[in-house]
């Protein structure tokens, strides 16, 4: 008996069971000895290869392969297990990524939400009602200019006010003005109505500032960061989320390079669910039904399904459901969604004349469930 | 007048020009501001909006839509420029990456290749002539058992013999143990023969042991080594190549998510390309024609030419077309790609019984270029 690693299932384009069954062999062979047969001896390569557990046809004429890669070949890095799961054959094309089970050792290895539902629940004194977040954007705008509009966001008890993912270190806000700008308006507020409003800042960036980045986060009493994993790479998100003193992390999915329907990739569940959450995400920020980008909602459930389903003893992650949401309509994703969840709305906000009181109805909407 | 931070150009799936100009419009939109017309003000929109420059359809009824973004968006940070150039857009179907013009003040803020195409000649002692490397594998193996198969391609000549990139910390050949057996016998066979075999450990693996495995290399005396960029993120590649005392760097594309003729995604002359270069790789490894994977001849020409031609003050990174090459058509690679370029092959290598024989055969076929 070898210990199995990772169970990966992928979407083949394939027609027929011969060819399925050529495809998810090769898969397995590519991902781990990436040699002919007899290379390194048959032992070591029946010890090391990828293993076709499953082989069922799916509608469209397409089949789902099951293969299961031993620990020796997987290890518990995570580097190493993005490699096996999704490595060369992310280079093939009718090759999708649709499914990830990682073995408890791995499980184990990883960090997962530093504080989990449970964690940012606390943070935002809501112990069963949904949870609200708004972004203070655009890049461009001068620090005081996101510190004004942090402020009304936090006078309207909006749960976490959040960087845009694009700001960066533009002159017109750079990381450590902004912060501390951003910081004080918002402890302001929070004073000023007894608010408990968290700021979480823009992590995202080149490797060399993580550390000072994360010391001024701490300096400056913040309770939370954002981060773009897919950016910085998955392991830079793990690597935050295992530090000493790691923030809760909002993980955003700018360039993640997944949607619902492609044929290749890795599934929006299994990336933004189940990978962005082992690795340290405690709320996934992803795109939702109805907005900008055009998911249907069933993706939507999945990713919160990932995000909260029991996973050794991994906390849950909160899904923030994003992208073009329409304030007015919070109630609806609520119901839809569930208290576990945190609405993250930009622009429908800061598009309306009174700031404050847009924002103060959309945590409304929140509280409302609370009845 | 803007100073523009780079430029973009897209495929967009759209059957028509008005429905294009929305789609390029939007675009420019999702990747800067991010919000609806008015947030922020019109001049900041104006400043900071990514401008569509060019519209033109394409063969296929498909458009083409070259976008320009400020430089005040993008600033010369790696991270925010990959989230500018292909950020949230990743996440929409039918929106594919096909070109990426940087300007002088971002190119100059990157590394770049660090020895480039001279810089590797001078390391193999070969001035005019195609370069060879081979891999040492499968996952598995002892660190002897590798060590036997360096040796063997270090006395036939190989220039460079490079780790598998699947071989992390597996307990039959820790990173440590492996990359001292490894480098001993590379140096022994060299001092034997009177070879010049540079020995690429792979340095894949988490954050954290990245320093350590750096230093490891140096006080090895490696000139070289191996990374993926896409596994390890992007600025990984460009940390390393922008170190004090950087190796050369092989990058290779495990987990790149790219291939020709997708709808989406960032087309592999642009990552694999532009990217994987100005970040700092040296060698760039990547998936030739009539190998294991489907991609046609003219996608590795469109890489070699980004990886070859004249970029501000960077130097030219060698092309390292790989993925199943037949050892024997070597010549025919060669003719095809010119002598900048180095012949990366593992498995038909080591299939054959007698190891240096077979490398021994591959060297000369580059040998023979010189005449």
């Amino acid at each position: 008996m070898r210990a199995v690693g990772l169970r990966a299932s992928y979407r083949l384009n394939c027609r027929h069971l011969r060819e399925a069954l050529s495809v998810a062999g090769a898969i397995g062979r590519e991902q781990t000895v990436e040699a002919p047969p007899g290379v390194g001896g048959d032992r070591l390569q029946a010890r090391m290869l990828g293993r076709i557990e499953r082989l069922e046809p799916e509608r469209g004429g397409r089949w789902l392969a099951r293969v299961a890669y031993p620990l020796d070949a997987t290890t518990t890095e995570l580097t190493q297990i993005l490699n096996v799961a999704y490595g060369n054959v992310s280079l093939m094309d009718g090759v999708r990524l649709v499914r990830l089970e990682l073995a408890p050792a791995v499980l184990r290895s990883l960090p997962g939400p530093r504080v989990g539902i449970r964690g940012i629940r606390s943070l935002a004194r809501a112990s069963a009602r949904p949870l609200v977040s708004a972004a203070v954007k655009p890049i461009g705008l001068s620090s005081s200019g996101l510190a004004r509009q942090a402020a009304a966001f936090a006078r309207a008890g909006v749960d976490v006010v959040k960087d845009d993912h694009g700001l960066a270190v533009q002159g017109s806000a750079p990381f450590a003005e902004r912060t501390r700008v951003i910081a004080e308006a918002v402890a302001g507020a929070n004073a000023a109505v007894g608010g408990h409003t968290a700021y979480f800042p823009n992590l995202t960036g080149p490797l060399d500032t993580l550390e000072e980045r994360l010391e001024r986060v701490e300096a400056l009493g913040l309770a939370g960061v954002v981060l773009c994993p897919s950016l910085m790479g998955l392991d830079a998100l793990r690597r935050v989320a295992a530090g000493p003193r790691a923030p809760a992390i909002m993980a955003h999915p700018s360039h993640a390079q997944t949607a619902p329907g492609r044929a290749e990739g890795i599934a929006p569940d299994v990336l933004l669910g189940t990978l962005y959450r082992v690795a340290g995400a405690d709320i996934v920020v992803y795109v939702n039904a109805g907005g900008r980008f055009a998911w249907p909602e069933e993706t939507c459930h999945a990713i919160n399904k990932r995000l909260r389903e029991p996973l050794e003893r991994h906390r849950r992650a909160l899904p923030a459901p994003a992208g073009g949401v329409n304030a007015a309509e919070a109630g609806h994703w609520f119901g839809r969604y569930g208290p576990d969840t945190m609405l993250l709305i930009g622009g429908s906000l800061l598009v309306q004349r009174d700031l404050e009181g847009a924002a103060r109805r959309l945590v409304e909407a929140a509280l409302r469930w609370e009845g």
